[in-house]
């Protein structure tokens, strides 16, 4: 097969999904994540109805990508306006990006009824907005809404749009399923009638309501489609887009396309659960190539099969996707990888050492727990340390007590008291803070400070909590995540209770235990 | 389009998915709901495997089904057994259904490695297992384990598989695509290679492993498929089953197929979610058709066509599978879903009337503190009720105090003083808890009791904790959303804060007083 180019909207279309929300730190570290995948362009949002949008793009554009173009996004121009004095288009020439992808009207009903314009109007704004674009050189992608709706009410017009963006200037046509309804035999049926009639590149963007984006969008690559348009772990709204996590693997492993991605596809699980963590929302299990079950194998008739020939029940390896084989009545899984990790740490260790058992042990056993560990290797790092080397702690807690108070009307006020040892030397102070997680922090920094002033340079960067077991209301177990930086390095730690402040107080031992260890290896090399 | 045949096997297949565990008394209920959804054939285990599953059948039998006809699941018989000496095949008639499914195999390196028979012999087995069945007078399905990989590397021999099948005297084949891996587009060529060589009633069992067992399914009907077998919401091993809850409304509404189930898609939403809360997984918002946020709408310009016209952004009507359409209140919101939500509580409510600007403009402020009220309706409401009817509070918080404190290596404890008044009377109590949140939950509950009883019947069921402004650390603001019950309605309620403790306490508080409200609204109809 061809190159096919893949065009990431999870910022953009994907934060149309309910629940979704990314912070603009959120943004950039996906827009780097992508960019590793070999993502071809990344569509990071829509200046015009969003001004944070703008910085953003230039935050973006220092991030030195190594694969993937920016796409700036928005809309033709208002039918009331010229080109050169439309904000949405000007907004868009102001991202500075190379590449701009703007939207029109295909569907003689929308034109008609939702923009109020006459069919010939909307035909000279799609050709004039683009005309204007590529007057400020860049490469223009045309998302053509409603396509397939349209063309099923009034084909003629459907391709006449698509003809005036054509004569516009576009290098690319996106046809796209706006309603998400249509089907995939009907994509392919009109992909090629307009394959006849439109000499220019052509993509497809997907919704998924009826459960087959991932299937229109293979298809209509296999029809000759070059770009697929989509979001990672299919965000976006009503039933989301078409998800990406599922069409890359399946074009590049199993129709052989060649595309940016290819050698990169062993990124392709990370990419996606670390996008799930970065919205806080619960990554599908069951999510093909990526999900924690998709190599899963429950029934022992299945386990003794594969073990007899892995083909015989796996479409593709696990490792391909950078995902993992697990026998869910077997601990089997998994202890190659926990090896691995243990060798970059004590590099003489055997695989038949009895450590290494308990320690996969211990790691299956946290994991039961609510421990993840995917973004928080810091803590599994002084896991093995504490196995397989002389492990000292950096300091023994005597206690703390954190007091939250509100009186009427007032703000809440919390304050922690925490008294520690260190080398037989007691410590007792006090902080207050803007919750109690915040208290705690503070008035261990200042405890430890007279022992180890390096950890005046260490600071949480990023602070998440995830409920686990949602059901059990304020008694559930909580997961906290902590992300911490001494200036040159990041780390993540973290800690699984029913009790909020001592799942963060896991987090934050590792997290300053992993910091004093930094320095102190730092300081001995 | 012709009459096509729905085989849920939710039960059986589906159960095999990790996490899914069905009760005896579970399984009886789901076959109820679904035979009111008008599947045809319900598959209710392998009663070989399961010794249980026999009994279930013996009861199952009782339910006076309408529509639904119950079907037993095993394998052929075992290479050195005769048929009548066989268990398996003895304890498949023992559940007494009229219908009985069998696999074989029909991938030669299966019959090879995993059987360890000869191809010769693995023909035998399958036709005479049928017939040794269809001589007791059972409708007999045959499914064709990894039909397609099968076909792949060996057409022949998959071929003479179901031709023995035929030769026994099956009712109908089922070709299988057990891992799932297969594209739509290889599906329906293998399946139209197949309808020349067998002149027998096809249905089709996909797994999605590609995220592509919809398209599949539907697309082997489009070939002549006449059953398709599936389970709901997809549950099943690894990536699951072909999600019959997608299939059905999309080959009744979109290919106007004949189905037991046509005229009573109303109960599809509530059949999806019923299994759903059996079995205890998250119901998937995004799911198609069924899903919360299936008819969700997030942008304003999409709400503003919306209401133009409702095909211009929906592929079908909510209302036909028994879903419903929402406006979600989101800072994309445009002023006209605000007045929709308004018109509900106050329906005498006019566009221009000046509260209606006033209230969005607070709803942008809220959303800009942090505020989300999508999954957060019913502190929406309170704001409305504030904002357009005279309102009181239900109680005054004199004030609180938490205390949480941990001594060396003991675990964290935590407990909460708490004084409220109703009233004039005033109530101080205390409660502990398995963190500050639950602590004060509890304390709250206990100082109300004595003055809303009806408190006693509203839990919280789900809270959720998400960090806003993650590179602040510990110091950073938090949104928590609390989902709460009273056992006939659930609401969402919504709070912010730096300080996770008075987020949460505003979550608690709109919870309780709009729990309150309820009692109140249907003690007064």
């Amino acid at each position: 097969m061809s190159k096919v180019i893949f065009y990431d909207t999870t910022l953009r279309d994907g934060a149309q999904g309910e629940g979704v929300y990314f912070s603009f730190e959120d943004k950039l570290r996906i827009v780097k994540q992508l960019d590793t995948l070999g993502i071809d362009y990344i569509e990071g949002g829509w200046p015009g109805s969003n001004p944070k949008d703008i910085e953003f793009y230039r935050k973006a554009a220092k991030l030195n990508l190594q694969n993937a173009k920016l796409a700036a996004f928005g809309s033709t121009r208002r039918a009331t306006n010229t080109p050169a004095a439309d904000k949405t288009l000007n907004d868009l020439l102001a991202t500075e990006t190379k590449v701009v992808t703007i939207f029109g009207k295909s569907w003689d009903l929308h034109a008609l009824e939702v923009l109020k314009i006459s069919l010939e109007e909307n035909l000279t704004l799609i050709e004039d907005s683009i005309a204007y674009l590529k007057s400020h050189q860049r490469e223009v992608f045309y998302d053509a809404e409603h396509f397939f709706d349209g063309y099923l009410k009034n084909p003629t017009y459907a391709i006449a749009t698509i003809k005036a963006a054509a004569q516009g200037g576009a290098d690319s046509i996106i046809l796209c399923d706006t309603n998400g309804g249509t089907l995939p035999t009907k994509i392919v049926e009109i992909f090629n009638q307009v394959q006849k009639e439109v000499d220019l590149p052509l993509g497809i963007h997907l919704h998924n309501d009826a459960g087959m984006a991932v299937a229109g969008s293979v298809m209509a690559v296999e029809a000759g489609a070059v770009q697929v348009q989509g979001t990672f772990n299919g965000y976006g709204e009503r039933c989301g887009n078409a998800n990406l996590s599922s069409i890359i693997p399946t074009l590049v492993l199993k129709l052989n396309c060649e595309a940016t991605a290819k050698n990169k596809l062993s990124h392709l699980t990370e990419t996606s659960r670390f996008i799930s963590e970065l919205t806080n929302l619960h990554h599908d299990e069951r999510q093909p190539y990526v999900g924690a079950s998709a190599f899963a194998h429950k029934a022992g008739t299945h386990v003794d099969a594969i073990l007899k020939n892995s083909t015989s029940l796996e479409h593709i390896s696990s490792e391909q996707v950078g995902n993992q084989r697990r026998f869910l009545l077997s601990d089997q899984a998994g202890r190659s990888t926990i090896l691995n990790k243990i060798q970059e740490i004590a590099p003489d260790t055997k695989k038949d050492d009895p450590k290494v058992a308990a320690l996969t042990g211990k790691l299956k056993d946290l994991e039961n727990l609510g421990y993840q560990f995917e973004a928080a290797e810091a803590s599994f790092e002084l896991l093995i340390k504490k196995t397989f080397a002389p492990y000292e702690k950096a300091f023994k807690l005597d206690g703390f007590r954190i007091i939250v108070e509100k009186r009427g009307e007032q703000p809440v006020l919390s304050e922690a008291t925490i008294k520690v040892e260190v080398d037989g030397t007691k410590e007792i102070t006090a902080a207050e803070g803007d919750g109690p997680v915040n208290a705690l922090d503070s008035a261990i920094r200042k405890a430890l400070l007279r022992f180890y002033p390096e950890i005046a340079d260490i600071s949480l960067i990023d602070y998440k909590v995830r409920v686990l077991d949602e059901k059990c209301g304020t008694a559930a177990k909580v997961r906290v995540l902590i992300e911490s930086s001494d200036g040159h390095n990041t780390w993540g730690t973290v800690g699984v209770s029913e009790n909020l402040i001592e799942a963060s107080w896991e987090a934050l031992v590792d997290s300053i235990e992993y910091g004093i260890l930094l320095k102190k290896e730092a300081a001995q090399n």
